[in-house]
């Protein structure tokens, strides 16, 4: 790992090996509860092997499922409807998967998506730990409900499924997760976050229509400009990533919707 | 302006020294015809000194110009309706901005926007170069005209002055800039950018609702897998940037307004 | 009870006692699998005795909860946001409440909602019963795929829950109830029920707009005339049942939420 | 036949041959007022044989009418789009279409639709009369409002002609009915009737934006719980109703038309 | 009447006695059949007085009627929710209204609402009558016909009532009227003259969309490119009514409710 | 202009040579400012011939412009997509149309349009020059703004182009011009403005919602009766505008795009 390793010094900090820096994309390596190892078992026991770098990267070239004749087979593989050529990982975001299967028990399929372009993946990745993991005045629970919000708004099935269960996992409250993914309206929210949700989906559905009197709602219900600089860019990712999924047909890993049920 | 300089040898990929690494963010650096000095002049007379870097990052708080006194006066200062304290720019940073003062005669103003935190500038700065300015299968003028395409679908004031702009410049057709500002429909398009602005708008105005047929339509219109994954890129960044611009009442150069007429 | 007891006797199919004629409202009674033990014990561990008679009807009128303090608890009591005296259930309905107990473990939430009015309660039972159960050239699963497809075009908390939930249990496939959820046009259906959920979905979003051009396809797909009418039959119920639960802000039983994942 | 008879006899409210028990599906039959006989004789001078039994059941399958030859010909033969073999009527139904045709002149189209299946008819006219004629806070003609206002949303030709119809005999006002047919906005309504009828639009237009604001909304303006289930449950009714009429092209007796202007 | 006369001889084009030129507003005065009487005298049998010229402006400023104490009530006193001080016709304007008032019986409370300024009352009604009873391919049940889809599209009260009735009157078919109110999809029209409507209809929902291929349909259709210029002025000129008649809550004259029934 | 000045006077009102009734259709020829000339040398500059009466007549028959092979070759030849027969202008719209090239420089290309019948023509510049330059509570700016914004909702290329330079014109600001073209929510308005833009904006949106409420607002910023009709005309007028030029693919002078920038 002699040459890996000093490419990943010189990555930057989405996979950096300082302490402290860690930032994994996913939740659940830091803070979140695991997924039931149970569930996981359940749903995503197909795939194991799938997990090792090369079958990985196999999946995205894979042909489509043919028609449900096993109904609880993954949806999965391949991951997205294009045809792209796996690209060579760089170091740093070989070892940022290594990471993800040995934490997470998989590679979420967004980042093998992304994977054809070892430019396109690290982009991406630093984009979003920074967005989602790092230092905001909303918790990750509060960014992550912003996500299912938006996505129920945009019917992204990749989103719901993965960042439903983000939320599931983050707030130890299954329903919570099922409210925003069916109608973010139903969940019963403290006032700040329902003020946070209804600008982040007014964002969503008519952007044009937002102004000044959007973002004194949200100062109001205690928010900082900073704050709502937060709320915003969450809003956009994933106004974002809705489409790139819906362009491309891409599916969530099996392994989510068992997950902190 | 030795040490300036030493940063930016260290920069790495964003602002990189090394020739062929070039990729700043905006398109009249490399290729793009400048934009009229005389235009510049006349619209953008107002904020010269603002360009000098202290005065560049106040201009993210000041007050909001009072009703409209001197009619033709800029109407980007402040950039952003939040109040965030201007972060200290990275070297790297100070050196990209820097460079596009030079070559552009001002910063965009979006940059200016991010820079309240320099993780956040950079990892836009990156995301976005890659994604508008490196290899792709799409020329520069194309991923130009999805950015305004899907922008006038959300009315977004930044995104459409900024690129639309851009699409004057690089097309030297400042009729196709007015097209798909208003109405891409009125554009005299080939069936290939036709086909790839039809895409775009309904990725943008119901994702939920594209799927294998839409990918089909591009394949016929001679797009391969990897420009389809383009072009859902880029109208995907830019339903993010439009979200991001309207949350913030984000404001565009002056200068934009003139440029390419 | 003399007299009550007599217009039972003659209260027609709804509950009859004759073998045969055995219509209960769920589809788990008859043929679907029961719900997992174990998901129903995690999730609806709360309410046993809420589902005594008496506790069941009082559910109707309990305060709603406070702030989500136990994030896991059930958010199904009250069932709805009016405040309705409980009516005085006919045996028939006694009888029937009593066999939902035994066979599903809970009487579902709709019939609480409905139980204010016993003659309201048996206009819907037999509606439904005969829609759902009786005889048609439509599966059960495909009713209830209508059911989840249309309920995701209407957001509808109460009926995506237990009819997804439906889906899942008669499928014997999870993923297909997510999808019904999220976006029925990631499923991966043969050419019979996409067009059935095509219909069904525009009859609901813009019924003004179908025309006999839209039977026709139907008819292309293989369904007769008679199905035809069982596919807008049940498209049409659910858009009732997901306004009446939406004004009423009906909240499903907590034991569905786990069943057939 | 006997043990059928028998069943007919006791076949409940529906069509009970008690005194006061009496709720035919139209309005017109008690307290209405009655169709003025030269509008009737004008418009649906047609169809006099065609309301004998046999013949009304040969409507629903009679070639679609062609070209307007004659422009006033009525336009409701076939009743509906769809070829359903017409069944046999139980007793009960018999003797309820009876009714209906010595007292309104005609059997209603939408009961000739679902007689291609007893049962059906049978659920379908329990469910409607105790909905529209039964015990209810809301007057017969409040409820009638609703139908229309809701079904103008839909724009749905079958129940805007009846139930408009239904708002000229019940209110003695033909403007109140074409107001409501073409905007309920311009009907110059009390505070009360103007709230029933934004909240049943609102319910009809976007169900799951409909919250305890809305609720409230209603109980300002002098509405219960009980009445707020009442308008639920008419607007969801019309919500399906309208799509099944849709769906299949139901048209509306002639005789409607000229009613009561 | 000979002072009247000499008026209208001298009245311009609006009115002008030179044979040929006749262009009077309305339908019936050419051609249309008149107003059945009763109907007239049952409905309109309040303002007959109203019709005299000095109560005919009045009818203007009036207050508003108070609740429907008397149900039958027409509800076009005042036209206009707008207070206007009524002008001064013109000569020729004058001569108009009395032959509107001979002819039909009534003067178009279209007319009264823009009397109030002559200049505008005489380019509208110029304008007017060359688009509706100029030479045209289209006849003057096309325009018609145009006329009542989009305002059902904009749900115009005013529009729909006047143009419902004409019609009503110049097909000879009820019917006809009462479908393009209420859904023009459910009228059995020829090839032409659904082509015609499903191009208004689509230009009023979305003008931006309309393109090269929706002309080409109508081409295709049997219309000529002059044709297509006047069925986009019709449907234009009813986007423009539609919107002042809603601007105003201009109400239709009571006569025309009961016309042609 | 002996001869032209005779046709003026038999021309009646829209062009009449009295003075003070002088009401030339378009803003520049009184007050505007004129069209900075070197703009209109620079984009304008093909055209030249083509503005001799005979050759303007013509482009309304020409070919469409082959694909853009000269990238800043104007897109108005042919004005419209329709093929039709050039009119004989009438002596007053003769001179018309010289006093327009004379001022302008150009006729503007809906009056092209128009030209084939010359009844048409007449009706419409009355009509337009009335609403537009008339006395009116609204400056003649504020009506342009009201054409801008309502041409920005439906997405108008010919109307936001012409009067975008208008605004840009009369208000000296180009920048009001473009936000208004953008998304007029962005323009710093004062709040007579704002009302006044929002209640078009409605009004063009969904007609059908605009109530007293509405009218309130207005008068409530400052607004008189006659002041609303005189919004909801021009924003009427508008509706009709865009729709017309839509179904017609109506291309604005080149000499618009880029006066008064």
């Amino acid at each position: 790992m002699g040459k890996a390793n000093k490419s990943v010094k010189t990555a930057g900090k989405a996979a950096s090996a300082k302490p402290g820096e860690d930032k994994p994309m996913l939740r659940a390596i830091k803070g979140g509860k695991s997924p039931p190892p149970k569930a996981a078992a359940k749903t995503a026991a197909a795939p194991p092997a799938a997990q090792s770098k090369t079958a990985m990267m196999k999946a995205l070239n894979a042909k489509p499922a043919p028609a449900k004749s096993a109904p609880t087979m993954p949806d999965d593989v391949p991951v997205i409807a294009l045809n792209l050529e796996p690209g060579k990982l760089s170091p740093a975001m070989a070892a940022y998967f290594r990471k993800c299967q040995d934490k997470l028990g998989f590679v979420p399929n967004v980042l093998l998506a992304y994977a054809f372009d070892s430019t396109k993946l690290e982009t991406f990745v630093a984009f979003y730990n920074d967005l989602m993991l790092g230092a905001s005045g909303l918790s990750k629970l509060e960014r992550e409900m912003i996500a299912v919000a938006v996505s129920s708004q945009n019917r992204c099935y990749y989103c719901l499924t993965a960042h439903g269960a983000a939320v599931r996992q983050y707030s130890g409250n299954p329903l919570l997760g099922e409210h925003l993914v069916m109608n973010y309206r139903v969940a019963r929210l403290n006032r700040r976050q329902r003020a946070m949700l209804d600008f982040a989906v007014k964002l969503t559905a008519s952007p044009w229509s937002v102004e000044e009197g959007d973002r004194e709602r949200l100062r109001r219900a205690g928010f900082t400009d900073r704050d709502i600089w937060d709320i915003s860019s969450v809003a956009g990712f994933f106004n974002m990533s809705n489409r790139v999924a819906a362009a491309t047909d891409m599916r969530p890993n099996a392994a989510y919707h068992g997950q902190a049920r």
